[in-house]
């Protein structure tokens, strides 16, 4: 059976020598009531849960066939009831949400470290409360304060759960092509006629009732994606007295077979006159939306953290345990027919490349959590709005450089394993399998590389990631010269200003260009976050003598050395622009050759 | 449903025009009576097979979960046994096999196109007759003239098929270490006893009987790999007068369950004093399984290719009728709701990707087999031995380069349906789950890049890459010099020959940098031969003015402005050496943080 054990040592770390989470909390007033011994209290409480609740659920969900949809209802797999139970009781739901509705308050920056855990051990089980989370974030910033009230305890005790319905057949990226009417009602609710696809919970048996937050169109909405409005459509309605009344016309229509995460429910929802309640304004549905959006966007990034995470100890322990052939520089078990194959340079490189991916994307998503931590909680005007500006920017690398970089390392964790890695014993192939998703929902780890581009990059004339080269650059130069990894920051900032430069330039005269280099982009960037989380890692870790600390530094070194030149030949890639990609005419590609 | 339509054209093109291989044919007596028109009606007869037969069964087999295990049986998934007398009584097991038995002498040059089709619509059901067919390649060559008589012929008209047996649950890559016991019996014949696993249709329902080849250790065998040998162990022991006899002790005691190719049955074979027949002589069945394995290696990347077109085509339809968003130059369908997703450069680059590699490595399986072709049939001694190094040196790239290019390209295909690449439906989700083993299995991609490195690179003091090379070079200027793909080939050229000196020199002092850069290298020697690849297309369609020509040319700059960035990055982790890999000792790994 797969193991996990949550790298604790390395997250308290993380939050507390790198980013200094104590000094940042008692700095930030709404946060002042938080220590580092109360985060530690509930990290180690989540590995427990992680470990001994929900990592056995994982493979049996799987192995048993995942959700089960019959006649519009859906029963999640065996043992998932309990365990939700279990984890609303503990107030897990509500962890980074509003005291003001039941929820514990707790910044972000511990929180990504805590879903890490849920994600290692059953992705399936983490999508029930996520969408609820996001759908509970979405209520709190554009809702009504009578829709709060009503919606937002019942989500952070687990009696009801949130959906997000955007999705249609003929509509995922292109959202502004949605069909889904709402047409108004006397009584100020409306009916929403059409069908939604990929709507992870959209049925499930884990709560009484499932909040589902849809776009839809009015009638006379202006088209496209200026005429979106966001409603709440639950599955029974509501009665004045908050009980549950009559069951509201929206069904399941089936779920799918996928890939992977088949413990998730991902469903066909038909609504048909539904009745719905608007939230906001009309035609501003796509702005809240994006609010819960962004939120998975970050989620999507954890998801890749928690999977390469659990790849990683699994294939150590194998490649530890696996006796196979001989060292090449001496005998290390002359007493066992043969060494473990963690004498293998070529083994090791394996781990060692899963192994830095996983601390510099720990290190990231703590860091993108601590900027949403000031947007959220800081007072400071200027230091929002450059927090912002840095969320805004680093969103599209937490969501798919992430989960590029986390694919990378699973399948290399899944090698380890040889044939044993195909079978379902290890785990290995269905961690592969869950883990794909979280480069394509969501919006595709394309569309994340054209919004970090198009939107973050040329649109701001390069001041966001101006700023965030700044920030990397003045934190390098409080390094000390004899740390090579300062020089090597340096000079990474030097070529991303270059590139980037260069990039806004050509956006000018080639339209097609910065989707051409898109891709690329994103994972410049993703270098660049990478090498700044090292040099924060280094410069933490430098002092210190423990064992724990040195390896960090060789680790900042083997990143240095092995993955960073993958820079060169992106670099390269974006100075080859578009006009290869573009000249072929459209029916080469399908022309039967 | 997914579609599939044999590349023919491009097919053609490649063994015609590239390759010349008619001109090849006359020129070797023992192929002089083969002509296009004949290799051309097989290939057309393979595409009906393929996209009419199994196409089909692909999913079904899939859906349906695959072979079935009950108390020792397997069945083979619906549809498999009716295709399996049809792809018999086509004569397509023996299409490549010796003639005295009654295969059908076709070269191998034209057969691993016949392959590719096969491995594209149904991967699970290739591996029944690749099986057999390796088997026939070392009876063939290592057996006695009675044993191939009896085994032979069986294969070839599917009456009879084959396995290979080396894999024990602790021997994988270390072969020396199995415990397999073969005993002799006094009438000639050995007693089998032990496990083998992942055997690989070692049980099923396609044929009356199945023939084992086994390595096992005679009970005075030299320790480790000097001390194997070859038997044959038949399911029925065969009578005197060929006909099927008793039940032999050897029986499956279960199947894999597996990320994919589910339809092909993985046993678990159990080998209870089974009467084997040895092949050859004593502990010399490691370099007779070789011939087998060394087939089977580039049928692996056969495999490859076959996955990465089948991804390829459904990729390009899809995005052809996929209406969403608009062009970033101008409306292409003003009269439609979206552009087709072929107007978005980031669309075209994933396509462009798979489609540069699919026609780079198909050239090369062609290039492979044609030096296999030379070892079989020229009767030029010199030109024997360079093809026999050659080979040697190409067999890792065959498989493992092509292997890890086709996931990568098939993944991407698979990201041009966003949510839809995820779900059952369109066939993509399986394609990578069959495609992942292929980078697995006949010695993971790692040990292929180890063989390349050391027993082909090092071991030969750089003479078989230095060959390679200069018939690289010798091509390349033949190429007019206003061909920018000229200069090109040879700068990669100076490139590998320093990088391959560096790494011979490096060895000497450094027993570990072998292993800590053979995948980079690996990539080095594979970025090589599809630049060699795109070179000799480029030149053979260079002088045609068809548009099917010119575009070959656009796809050969796209793969230099594209692809081969990616050397810069491996010949800079190649000169990272060693040392961060192995300092870190070996506890590291599985400390728990």
């Amino acid at each position: 059976m797969p193991i996990y054990n949550a790298p604790l040592k390395d997250m308290q770390f993380i939050l507390q020598d790198v980013f200094k989470a104590e000094t940042f909390w008692q700095e930030n007033h709404n946060l002042a009531h938080l220590d580092m011994a109360t985060a530690n209290a509930i990290l180690e409480e989540m590995a427990k849960f992680s470990k001994n609740v929900i990592l056995d659920l994982n493979r049996s969900a799987d192995e048993e066939g995942g959700a089960e949809f019959n006649q519009g209802e859906v029963k999640t797999p065996r043992g998932f009831k309990k365990a939700f139970q279990q984890f609303a009781q503990g107030g897990w739901i509500g962890l980074g949400a509003n005291e003001a509705w039941g929820g514990q308050g707790m910044p972000k920056m511990l929180t990504v470290l805590a879903d890490e855990m849920i994600w290692s051990c059953n992705p399936s089980f983490m999508l029930y409360p996520l969408l609820t989370v996001g759908a509970g974030m979405a209520i709190d910033q554009a809702a009504s304060e009578e829709q709060k009230a009503t919606y937002l305890p019942k989500f952070y005790t687990g009696e009801w759960s949130g959906t997000m319905c955007l999705t249609e057949p003929h509509a995922g990226t292109d959202l502004g092509m949605i069909k889904t009417k709402a047409v108004p009602n006397s009584d100020g609710s409306y009916d929403i006629s059409g069908t939604k696809i990929f709507i992870t919970s959209g049925e499930h048996d884990l709560s009484e009732n499932i909040i589902h937050l849809v776009l839809a169109k009015t009638p006379d909405a202006p088209a496209g994606s200026r005429g979106i409005s966001l409603f709440i459509v639950p599955k029974f309605l509501i009665n004045q007295d908050g009980s549950l009344g009559e069951r509201n016309t929206v069904s399941a229509g089936s779920i799918e077979h996928k890939m992977g995460i088949k413990g998730s429910a991902t469903c066909v929802m038909n609504f048909d006159a539904a009745q719905g309640y608007l939230v906001g304004k009309e035609n501003e549905g796509l702005a809240a939306m994006f609010i819960m959006m962004n939120y998975e966007r970050l989620s999507m990034g954890i998801q890749g953290i928690g999977a390469s995470e659990f790849a990683y100890q699994n294939a150590a322990q194998y490649a530890s345990d696996r006796l196979q052939g001989r060292s090449a520089t001496s005998q290390q078990s002359p007493d066992k027919p043969a060494d473990s194959i963690l004498v293998h340079a070529d083994v090791r490189r394996m781990l060692l490349n899963s192994r830095a991916n996983n601390e510099a994307s720990r290190a990231f998503a703590v860091y993108v959590g601590q900027q949403l931590d000031i947007t959220k909680f800081s007072t400071d005007v200027e230091c929002v709005r450059k927090a912002n500006e840095r969320v805004a920017l680093l969103t599209p690398i937490a969501k798919a450089y992430l989960t590029d970089k986390a694919l990378d390392s699973a399948l290399e964790a899944q090698m380890c394993f040889g044939g044993h890695g195909y079978i379902r014993e290890w785990g290995m192939e269905q961690c592969i399998r869950d883990l794909r998703i979280s480069q394509i929902y969501e919006g595709t780890n394309g569309i994340q590389a054209l919004d970090l581009i198009g939107r973050k990059t040329i649109k701001s004339n390069g001041a966001f990631i101006a700023d965030y080269l700044t920030e990397i650059r003045e934190f390098a130069n409080t390094m000390q010269d004899s740390m090579s990894i300062k020089t090597v920051t340096l000079d990474v900032c030097v070529e991303v200003d270059e590139i980037t430069k260069m990039i806004i330039e050509q956006a000018k005269a080639s339209p097609d260009f910065p989707s051409a280099v898109a891709v690329d982009y994103l994972h410049v960037v993703g270098l660049l976050s990478f090498t700044y989380m090292f040099a924060r890692i280094a410069q933490a870790a430098q002092s210190k003598s423990d064992t724990f600390y040195q390896n960090k530094l060789v680790l900042a070194q083997y990143y240095v050395a092995k993955v960073l030149p993958d820079l060169a030949a992106r670099i390269q890639r974006i100075q080859a622009g578009a006009d290869l990609i573009m000249q072929l005419p459209e029916n080469y590609f399908t022309a039967q050759a």
